[in-house]
Order: structure tokens, then C-alpha cells, then sequence
């Protein structure tokens, strides 16, 4: 990737004079934003741009060439890319539009495309994308005129979405964070996020990653680098529904995945996910902060409204505030104008008018060992305090990186004035204390949460010949219950004794064996919600009992299922399926009646290991049924655990199954049984 | 209030030449925003400021005055306030800090101050306040120097913080809402939120109320305002947890509620609650656009990349998307450059080079019958297409007003000049598309949803005369379990048949009565979770058990209490309590075990009605186990309701109790039972 961003040697192609023509603005930001290397220009029309002679064709360049940037109407990209080829260009951009998000009839040309890339060995970002910059050394071919007002930064941004990025860079400006690398990807034909990812997190210029994304191309690459990495990526994911689907397809040829799934897997390989670029660029913010090492803050403001609103988050997000020392308030009493305010954490700075002491006050407050950071509020109107504020302001900056812990400052003034500080400074300020405790608080959180890879050892005895000689032999559709139970026991899955019963004579027969009370249920394929249909007898105490449910149940025709009755345990819900984007995937959460009602499900892309589905059931708040709350019984969390681990591997060693359901698995006070269950063998 | 207001002359009290002397920012601020009236100086140092003499007293001043505004030392304060009310001044605002924030010990001060205000006949703001400002007519007092940036407008505020109230108003201007009036209330000693709410939802000048709260002075007067007002009121209320208390007592003499009774309160009497300024601004956006009156909205966007982002939001927000009709596609098409995108709602406008098209596109969607609303995404980078976007901004603003249907614009530029644009519009944009979305979505619900009135008809067959000799009678503490019983029996509140027993033979002779099976359980006032300490034996089958229990239970001690065994109901939570700002307040949720694992308590402010108590019901997602799910029975909510109501009426009937709790109704087929039952009488 680095060929990309460090290219010395640029060729535009698809520049004209015509009015109208894009191509010159790829020209025009590369002068914008000073590129430090070669600039050639290319059109058929020929002509000249910039003093730059337009040559008529790729091969009429002298001198090596590293990127070429491409935007000609789509059918003549792959003429292009043979130019580029032969030229012996290795990086190509493509801007042009009009591939596969035009429709399928336009894979033809993607193919057409990979095939030169492969041929050449060329490597290519796009089509259907906005360009890449790199901030430092001014290689900035967006086909979009820019000014170069953005810093130089530490955040690199990978967007999907040339407008969306665009969108990004302006806020990165407005906000004061700046810029290091970015990349449109648009259809993501060649280069993908994940390839970026992976160059990107080991770019020393790169501190942050920011990622927005409308499609995910491989769900477990990208957790992988994700979870690999020491730096903060933070993932922008939308296309979250079916209309956002169908614009994206459009768009950006992507196809949306089950949102959950997404959320689940960028939370478990330890991504920060966000849903806006406002939320965003606060976590950007505190991320460039020092980092907070511990949940103890002191909060000063200049007015006490702030201090109110900031003790409210502070406690919302769980933030500790220490009492101020004595000696530090009596210093504060001091220099107190008035004496009309009680001096407390947060500390009301309203009395205070002597503006040059805030950063005394704030250098005291950071040196001490059992403060980790602070929430700095000032206030002033730009005609009264403006020297002592913009020194301030400075001092603070000062303070951040001597004493290496971050401090949220919102400073409130007239917006030109806002502006002008915001270009003297170089950390970020928030705009409200309560967005500057909450991005303090995913610091925070991202620190003390330790993402898990994915397991690779597989719970002991597991049957796989067994399962395997089970599953390869079923065709596609619902596989019947017994066989479905044959390979959940290969597995260790612990399943309610059962048996399947064909006549009367026999039903009878099993409950003996098993023994009153039983349950006899249709064990039809077909059939989802067993209850629903009156599918389902429980409690089943004699035999004239089972004799009149069995003869209800043959109405509606074999095969049935006659299990012990096993009453008294915690209904809770097992499952999996396998995701498009991210393979198999593991659920739980409360079951029975109570998977409609707490609505609890949480999801993992497996395979997991134990500590991840012990994660999975604390997340779970219905969880707290198994932990003796109000004098029940503790119930066994490590049986249930274990069973989640093995649906997890049972999912992973056959593709082929794509969906297991264990609905409900009893938990009891020793040991766990599936009660019912369900699986399915997807189309091939 | 109007006086407040609409003062023809001022007196500034509290003005010198000293450097540092805040006075002087009063008198400014009257400059800065070109008041139309007089304006009178007072320090006791005499002299001349802006031209003006500064009278020594209030009594030196001739000519009548309208309003004081007054900033000395609070001890000085009662003086001042006598010298005008000699002068017949009838409206003062007291800007001085110093009175019961910073103690209870001043509050002697402020009862002085009330004995003057009533001797007088005046009315006061504050103290410990900001001022008041009308944008209209230029009376603007605050002692913070402020620039009269913020443009007139329709938004009126009321702020219990003068630093906070300072923010709004930078914010009201950065994002080009304007404003009308302003009035920041401080310590509330007399004039409180209450009283400028009644003017302000009369004033002609002020379309929405925004009210930025840290205590709430009577929550029953301030939710009968706000449901009797046709105007969108937007409430901010800080002050939500035990650190923000401490402060906002020290800060504003205020005292926190539990903002969950705050929340639920303000939401039922149609306030739009909020916690950030941001989030408030956004509202005020939408609210000040022409009213969404449906539920289905067009997009247009430049960017692929906002369409699919606001197609997200849409789905989110439960808004719809009608298709485009033919015919406009084709209009589209044939405008459409290199016919590289497909054309759908959201529309993606990037292939329409003619910005000026782009207001003949929205002049057409608007036009349609079955389109409620736009959102309108446009990105120009300041470098080319600037002043096509220019043109289109300002289109955009008359197409609001010629078709009345609201458009959410987003409109993607450098930050100078969107800071320009603004300037140049009278409508406001939003900074990301979600959040336009998100406001549309708030006003579309505030106008479906229609608040209650608290009931003002006590249910039939209340025996007011039993249950007020009962209570009446009762000291402060736990009421006995058989007296509670009979309080909420005249409340005709159906109860689990129950007797008292006071030795084994007792309770014999009563299972024999109820008939087995029976519960046995404590009746201590003490105890509070039975269950907990064993103090409840469920379903005892016969006599041996009986006696078993009995012998249990009488080692912790009398009382006794045995039961019906009624089992099979759902169990359910029905409570309340008296709230220091709210009064009455009923709870309900799911109950027994899972209070804890639902947590979903709601709250209302009561009585309520049977509609109120039902939307309650509606409110908890655990109430789908009433309604006949997944063949279950039905159960009956129309008697848990009214259970619900008369719990309401029982609190508002008698303050003294402070809490009553049944926990759990059993709700069955057909009736409801409570089955457990607690009561408390509060200090006197």
C-alpha cells in the first residue's frame, strides 16, 4: 500500500480543458496541497494545464511513473490500465464510476479489470472512488476541489464514500484534529479496508484510524487486523437496513450484513463503533488526548450551570471525582473575589476573576497522584478576558503533554473568536463537558476491555467423524430432529433423553423406560414454533394421558417425539447461523417466552472460547437469574458456557449448517439440557 | 413578566468606574443591543459612564422607571430593593450572588428580601442570575459583555445557569436560530420557570420555549403549563445524581428530583426533555420548520454516501420512502451526465452536474400529495459550484414557505463558508443528515402524541371515610400489614384473601377456612424482603407442613399472616410514593424476580386515568406476557389498570402515605390479586 501514499511520481489521467472536465481538479489539488513529487497529466485531447503539457496517451510519458490516477468513462478504464501496464505503473487509482453499482450487467468490466491488474501485477484502489491523500507529502488526487485547510495530523481515514470523506476532512478541519493519510476505496474491486487496515496500522505517521465503511468485505480479516492491532480504530458502519441496502448497492456495490452481527463482531475485536460523524470526531478527540489511566477526574468551570451538567455525566459515566485538598481550596479562597460560592469537585471557578490563575489551578490539580485526568469549562464572551483566555488556552496544551494526562477543555465563546483559538492551539476542544466526559469514558473503556481472538482449540471430545458422516449425507432443508440430536451429541451437547416413537405400543413403551412424567411433541421438520400448533404435551403423568396426546398428535401426522419431562430449570436460548460477511456466529440470551420479552440476544462470531461465551452471558442482564439473586439457587453458568463453545465449533467445522437452535436448554442448579433444538443444512 | 420585558426605562443599580466593576456590563450590554428605551445609572461612587450620569441612589433618579436590574453586594440588596420600591419601581432583577447557594444560613437574607418584594407590591428575578434580554427591544442586562450576534428570532429562553444560558445563546447564533427572549432565573426566590412560562406560551413573539432547569420549583404547576400550552417547550434539566446536587445547591440553591420521576413527568405532559444543548438545537431546527404532518419523506442527496446514511436513519426513525414516479425519473435521467448512477429514494443527486436543477427537483417532490417532508443533502467545497449552492440555499428557504412541508438541509461546505451561507438564509441547517432525521422524527411524534391531564375522577366506590380513620390514626413508619390491607380494601383493591394468625391453632382453623393449599409468611413491619430471610412458606399442602411453618416462622416473632395459595398468575408490580417536586407518583412493571432482571419501571405523576394508567401498561415491553402470547391466555390488564388508578388516587387522597408498594399483583385470566403488600407513613 505504501506505493499509494509515497508515490514520487504522479500520472492524472483523463484531464482536458473542456469545461466540465474533473479530471483537472486531480491536478489542481495535488498544486493545492503542494505534492512533493512528479506531476504529468493525461488526456486524449492533449493541450496543456498548470504549464504541464497534457500528453496524449500514458505511454507518452518520460520517466518512471509510480501512480497513475484514472477518471475516463468507464469502458475505457481497461484500455487505461494496459497503458499503465505497459508503463510499468504498479499503483493505479480509479475514479471513474459506472461498475458493478450500476448493476450486474456491468461485472463483466470488473473482471475485464482484474484480469490487466493480474496480468501487469498492478495494484488498484477503487473504481467508483473519490482518491487518496497524503497529508504530509501533498499527494492529493481527489477529483473534488479542496482547500488545504485540514492539518497535518495523526488520524488516517479509510471511507468508503468519496462524498462521506469529503464530509470527514471538512470536520477534521472544523475540528481541529487534522489529517495524516486518507482513502476513498468506492467499489473496493482490488484494495479493500482490510488492506489499507494492515498497512495502515504499522504507518508511522498514523496514530488513528478512522473507518467508514458501507460493506464489509471479509468480516474475519477485518477482525483479525482489528484485534491485532495496538491502535485505536474507530469503524463508522453504515447500510445498517434494507433501504440503506438498496442506495448502497447502488453506490458502492455493497450489500448490507445483519447489523447486530456487525456490531457484535467490531466490539469483540476491540474496533470502537460509531454511528455518526459528530460521535466520531469525539473519540477522535479523546483518543489524541494522553491517554486516562484510571477513573478519577477534577472538573473546573467557570460557571457553575457547566459544573451541574458536568457532575451528571461524570456520574452517568462512572467517573470518580476526588474531593479538592484542603490546602489547594484554602489557595482558591484566597484568590476568591466574592466569597459567594463553596468550593467542591467540580470546582466553580465563577468567583474567580483572575484568569491567569486557572492554569495554576489546573498544573496543581494534574501533578496530583490521585487525579487522571480533568474537565476544563471556561467562558468568555471575546470582549473582556481574551489575552488572559487565548494564554490560557495555550498553557493548557502546555500542561496536557508535560503532565501525560488528558484534559476535556470546552471553552465557550463567540464562534470567530472560537476559530481564531482553535488555529493557536494544537489539542482538541469539545463542545459540550457532557461529549467531553463520554469520549473520556470510551477511552477509558477500550483500555480496561482486552478483545479475544478467535479460539482455535477445539473442547475436547468432539465426535467430528460422527457428525460429519451425519451431516455430509443430508440434503439441504431442516434435518429431522433425531438426527439433528445424533449430531448435537457428538458434539457433548447435552440433550434431554429422548426417543423417537412410531406407534402407540412404542410411546408407551419409552415412557416406561424413561420414566413419568414425559413430553410428547411433533417432531415434524416443518414445523418452527412446535406450541404454536398445540405440537407440544407436557407434564405427561399416566399412561391414558399419553395414550389421548399421542392419538391428538398423529392427527397432524408423524414423526413424534417422546422426551423425559424435566421440569424446574432456567429457560435459556443457544444458537448460531452462519453470516455472509462473518462466518459462523454464536447466540444467546434469555429463552422460551423471554426471547420475545427482554429481547436479550448477544452475539459472538465464533468459534469462542470459554472466556468469550462467560463474556457473552455477563453481557446478558436476564443472566442474573443464574446467580442466586433473592435466595434461588445458583445455577450452572460453566455447563451452559460449555455448551455455547461447542454450538460455536459445530458451526465453524461444518459451513454446510446454517442455523443450529437450542430453544430452550434448561439450566439447573448441576448441569444444563437442551430440551429442544433445531438445525438446518443451507443450499449448497 | 410582560414588565419584565417590555420596560420603557432602566435603572442599572451597581455601577462605578473602578476597574473590574461587572455594573458596567449592564449598561453595555443596553448599548450593544440598541435598547429603545432610557436608561438610568446608579453607584453610590457617582460619576458618568457611556455619557450617562450615575446617580448615587435610586431615589436621585427622576422620571418614573420601569425595571431595576441590580448588582451589589447581597447584603446590600434589601436597601437597594427599598430605595425602588419608594420609587415605584415594579420589577427588579437581582443579579447578586451571595443569598442561599451559598447556605442556609443566608437565608434570612432572602426572607428580607421577600418581605420587601410583597411590602412593595414588586416582582423579582433572580438573584444569583445572569438578566433578562429582549431581542426585539434591546433590553438586554446581563453583567456578561455579550455581542448582539444572535439574530431576532422565535425562540424564547429560560435558563436557571447564566453561564449555561450564556452557551444557548452562542449557539442560538452559530446555528442561526435566533432569538427572542431571555431570562436567566438563578436562586428563583420569587419569580420562578412557572411564572415566565404562563407569559411566555401567550407571547405572540415567542413560537418555542426552551428551559434549561437544574430544580424544578412545583413539578404539578410547571406540567399544567406545559399541558395546557399549544407551544413546543423544550426542557433541559440538569441535576440528574447525587454529584450534580451538591453543586447545583452551591450554584442555584437547587435540589435534585429523581430524574426518573422528572423524565416520566415532563413526557407526560408533552415536554420535549432533552440533556445537551446540541441535541436541543437540533430540535429547535425542526421545530421552527413548517410541521412534518406524515410519516413519509424524499431524499435527495449529492453524495451516495449521506443517502445511504440517511436511508439508515429513516428505517431508524420509522419514517417511509415513496418511490419516485416515472415520470420524475425520467426528468431526472435526461438530465443525468455519464448516467453512472441508478435512480431511487433516497436519490442520489451525483450525477447531475446543474446545481441549479437541483431546486426544481425539490420544488417537484414537495409539490406531491404523498410527501410529508425532505431531507436535502448538498456538498460543495467552496471552490466551484459556489455560487450555483449559494443560489440553492436560498431557493430552498422559499420553497419551505410556498409549500409549508418541512426540508431537513445538510449542506457540506468549508466552515467559512457555511458561516457565510448562514448568514445569508433564514432557515437552519443540520450538521449531519441523521440527526435532521431524528429531529423530524421528534416533532412528528410530539404532535401524535397527546398528553392527559392529571385525572381529576376519583374511581366509584371509594370508602374515603374507613381508609382516612385508619390512616389518620396511624404514627409515622410501616403501616401493620392488616391495616394496610384495609386501606387498600376500601380502596377496593382486590386482595389475596388473608387473615392474621396468632398462634397455631389460629392458623389451622383458618387453612381449614381458605382451604389448602395455604401461604404462610411474616408480618413484621421490619422486614422488608420476606423471602430473603425465609420469612414465607409457599403452598404448604396440608396440616403437618402447616405447623412445620409455623413453628419456623414464630422464631423470628408475631405477627403472622397466611394466605390463599393463588398460583399461576403473572407476576406484577404496582407501587408509588410521594415526590418532593412531583407529589404523587404511581410505578408499575414486571414484579417479583424480575423488577431486577426487566428493570422497566414506569412512572407516572398522578391520579392518573384509566387512558393514562393504560399507556403505562403500553409502556412496558414485559406486558406483551398479558396479551395472549405464543398461545398463552390473556390476561387481564383492564383490572390491573384500574388497580393502577385507584394505587394513585389512594397517594393523592392521603400525602401522609409516602409509599405503597404490591409487589406482586398476581394478574390472572380474569381478575388481579395483590399478594403481598407494604405502606409507610412519612414524618409528619
Amino acid at each position: 500500500m505504501e506505493g499509494f501514499f509515497q508515490a514520487e511520481s504522479v500520472a492524472v489521467v483523463g484531464v482536458s480543458n473542456s469545461p466540465g472536465n474533473l479530471g483537472r481538479f486531480m491536478a489542481a489539488n495535488l498544486m493545492e496541497f503542494q505534492y512533493q513529487g512528479y506531476i504529468h497529466l493525461v488526456g486524449p485531447r492533449g493541450g496543456a494545464f498548470f504549464g504541464h503539457r497534457i500528453h496524449r496517451s500514458v505511454s507518452d510519458i518520460d520517466g518512471r511513473v509510480d501512480l497513475a490516477t484514472v477518471l475516463v468513462p468507464a469502458p475505457a478504464v481497461p484500455g487505461v490500465l494496459r497503458e499503465c501496464g505497459e508503463k510499468g505503473i504498479g499503483r493505479v487509482v480509479v475514479q471513474s464510476a459506472g461498475f458493478r453499482e450500476l448493476g450486474e450487467d456491468r461485472a463483466g468490466l470488473e473482471e475485464e479489470v482484474l484480469k490487466i491488474l493480474e496480468e501487469y501485477g498492478m495494484r488498484m484502489i477503487g473504481p467508483n472512488c473519490l482518491g487518496v491523500i497524503n497529508r504530509r507529502n501533498g499527494l492529493a488526487v481527489p477529483f473534488l476541489p479542496l482547500k488545504a485547510g485540514v492539518p497535518v495530523g495523526r488520524v488516517s481515514v479509510i471511507s468508503q464514500s468519496g462524498g462521506v470523506g469529503a464530509t470527514i476532512i471538512n470536520a477534521l478541519e472544523a475540528e481541529n484534529i487534522g489529517l495524516s493519510k486518507f482513502a476513498s476505496i468506492g467499489n473496493k474491486l482490488d484494495v479493500d479496508e482490510v488492506d489499507l487496515l494492515r498497512y495502515l496500522v504499522q504507518d508511522e505517521e498514523t496514530e488513528i484510524i478512522y473507518c467508514y465503511l458501507e460493506g464489509i468485505s471479509d468480516g474475519r480479516k477485518l477482525m483479525e487486523v482489528i484485534c491485532g492491532s495496538k491502535k485505536t480504530i474507530i469503524v463508522h458502519k453504515s447500510n445498517n437496513g434494507r433501504t440503506g441496502s438498496a442506495i448502497a448497492r447502488s453506490h458502492s456495490a455493497s450489500l448490507s450484513t445483519d447489523d447486530l452481527v456487525v456490531e457484535s463482531a467490531l466490539a469483540q475485536c476491540g474496533a470502537i463503533r460509531v454511528r455518526e460523524i459528530h460521535q466520531a470526531m469525539d473519540c477522535l478527540k479523546a483518543f489524541l488526548l494522553p491517554a486516562i489511566r484510571g477513573n478519577r477526574l477534577a472538573v473546573m468551570s467557570r460557571s457553575g450551570g457547566h459544573a451541574v451538567i458536568t457532575a451528571d455525566a461524570v456520574e452517568e459515566y462512572d467517573f470518580r471525582l476526588p474531593a479538592y485538598p484542603d490546602e489547594f481550596i484554602r489557595f482558591v479562597q484566597e484568590h476568591s473575589r466574592a466569597s459567594v460560592i463553596s468550593f467542591q469537585n467540580p470546582l466553580d471557578l465563577g468567583d474567580i476573576y483572575d484568569v491567569d490563575l486557572y492554569a495554576v489551578l489546573v498544573e496543581k490539580t494534574l501533578a496530583r497522584d490521585d487525579i487522571d485526568g480533568m474537565v476544563f469549562i471556561h467562558n468568555y464572551q471575546g470582549l473582556f478576558n481574551v489575552e488572559e483566555s487565548r494564554a490560557l488556552a495555550i498553557k493548557l496544551g502546555g500542561l496536557l503533554s508535560t503532565y501525560r494526562k488528558p484534559i476535556a477543555a470546552c471553552i465557550y465563546t463567540t464562534k470567530s473568536e472560537l476559530d481564531d483559538l482553535n488555529r493557536k492551539i494544537d489539542y482538541p476542544l469539545f463542545g459540550d463537558p457532557r461529549e467531553g466526559v463520554r469520549a473520556l469514558a470510551t477511552v477509558r473503556d477500550a483500555a480496561t476491555r482486552r478483545p479475544l481472538m478467535l479460539s482455535s482449540s477445539r473442547p475436547e471430545n468432539v465426535d467430528l467423524k460422527t457428525a460429519g458422516s451425519i451431516l455430509d449425507a443430508m440434503p439441504p432443508g431442516p434435518i429431522p430432529a433425531d438426527k439433528a440430536a445424533e449430531v448435537l451429541a457428538a458434539y457433548r451437547i447435552p440433550l434431554v433423553p429422548w426417543k423417537m416413537v412410531e406407534n402407540l405400543q412404542d410411546a408407551l413403551h419409552c415412557a416406561n423406560e424413561l420414566g413419568y412424567p414425559v413430553v410428547l411433541k411433533t417432531a415434524r421438520i416443518d414445523v418452527i414454533h412446535k406450541s404454536d400448533i398445540g405440537g407440544v404435551y407436557l407434564d405427561i403423568q399416566d399412561q391414558p394421558s399419553l395414550e389421548s396426546a399421542f392419538r391428538q398428535l398423529m392427527q397432524a401426522g408423524p414423526p413424534i417425539m417422546i422426551q423425559k419431562m424435566v421440569p424446574g430449570g432456567l429457560e435459556w436460548l443457544v444458537g448460531g447461523r452462519q453470516d455472509g460477511n462473518f462466518g459462523p456466529v454464536v447466540v444467546t440470551g434469555p429463552g422460551g417466552i423471554y426471547v420475545e420479552v427482554l429481547r436479550e440476544t448477544v452475539i459472538r462470531v465464533g468459534p469462542v472460547s470459554t472466556e468469550e461465551a462467560g463474556r457473552m452471558l455477563d453481557q446478558c442482564r436476564g443472566s442474573v437469574l443464574m446467580s442466586g439473586l433473592r435466595s434461588r439457587p445458583s445455577l450452572d453458568r460453566t455447563t451452559l458456557v460449555d455448551v455455547l463453545v461447542r454450538i460455536s465449533w459445530l458451526l465453524h467445522d461444518f459451513p454446510r449448517v446454517t442455523e443450529v437452535d437450542l430453544n430452550p436448554v434448561g439450566v439447573f442448579e448441576k448441569g444444563c439440557l437442551a430440551l429442544d433444538w433445531r438445525a438446518f443444512i443451507g443450499e449448497d
